[in-house]
């Protein structure tokens, strides 16, 4: 099962009067940790696997999270990403985000594979993934 | 039950290379709405509620959303804002986020009411809705 | 000379823990103010007029910011946004934020009008604005 | 003379849908670039050093950037950060962030030190900067 584990840092800029992080912000560091995930996978970057493949990103479906306690600017915090079903056109994603081994934040996400499909405003459609990717995304 | 409906238009800024929001930016307007149905169930603007009721904010401890269709830069959309539930010391908000009548996204979150809580860094817990504030929320 | 007056409100979310606006979202505020300038002043949206001179956009080569006071959530500001130049293929805006009629920032921006310039990653190349912009922009 | 240098990447959030970076999001870099200067200079994060010195925070007076060639998602960073001058309440930074070695960006910063000054809503005002941090700042 793929899987990444990245460290950040909750900057000043993610946190709101508060002082503890502003939630959409959690879904910007997971968006950007799904992406490695799979740069990883494919061993390609993003500008390169949307131009490999041919498609216009892979977007959510739906998208779930449990805060289970605050982070502060300078915190530094881990995030542990799987890929945790892989279908025809869509796969899962869970990432549980800790701060010194003690978790605060976990998620899911359901994602399509979606190519651009013409029309004005342009239009995507879900599409299948690619074999060379499932390949990579679940290896036999 | 608390209903609220806001209009706002998704913003070149809003979007990502694909030319669709970046779907972190739906939680930044389903937050902004939140605190909009609280002002006008209070009475009071976000600023003069913290300190009317000496509490620290109503941060997420749930939340979670479906995409149904993209939106993008220079859509008008509208989101209706509802309480669904309201506990002792939690409550529950729906979003249904629409664009020409169409369901472009619904959202469900689940809040807490906290106080600051001393300790260095900061702590913050969780404590009961007051009771004045608790008659607005939930009209008997 | 192009003018337009917007009004929003700062929202939590715009907001750092010194509980003031954290200054890159001004910047956002900016942006999407010269894009409704020119959305008026053009009779069209973005989408519609990027599409309709089949250019890339208009970034920033340039922009300074004077931050007189600040501004908190739940602060009602206005924002009148000028187009003070003109040239062959950029132009400067000027935008002055106000809160309750006090001054609060001050911002200049030049822009230049791009075309996307194929090679691989895709680059970006100024171009001539339009005639038909120019006199839009400039009437005589 | 204070100097730091940090890489980062450009993610897929920092991004418009022209596909290069939303100019907003190098003042977020910027800002991050600026609290580690400071962080280093003090030997405490911006947690301790707010709390230690008893002040508000160092926000923006003036700020101007030049944009010299686009970024985009991928693209791997390099900022460097140095203090340029330093007043009895005020500093002067400046960034300058390169791409394979290629000036980008580059910027100017003046923050004052604050305090809070109470009122409702509270207030900030200027203050001298400790003589403790002039020290670090400036080193004789």
């Amino acid at each position: 099962m793929l899987t990444n584990i990245r460290t950040t840092r909750i900057e000043w800029c993610d946190c709101d009067p508060a002082g503890i992080i502003f939630y959409p912000r959690y879904f910007e560091i997971f968006d950007t940790c799904t992406t490695v995930l799979i740069e990883r996978a494919l061993g390609m970057n993003k500008i390169e696997y949307l131009k490999a493949y041919n498609f216009a990103g892979h977007p959510l479906v739906e998208t779930r999270a449990r805060f289970r306690r605050p982070t502060r600017f300078g915190d530094d915090v881990a995030i542990e990403t799987k890929l945790v079903e892989c279908g025809r056109s869509s796969f899962q994603i869970e990432h549980r985000l800790t701060k010194q081994g003690a978790l605060a934040v976990e998620a899911f996400e359901t994602r399509v594979w979606v190519a651009a499909d013409g029309g004005d405003p342009p239009q995507i459609k879900s599409q299948p993934i690619p074999d060379e990717v499932l390949a990579r995304f679940v290896p036999a």
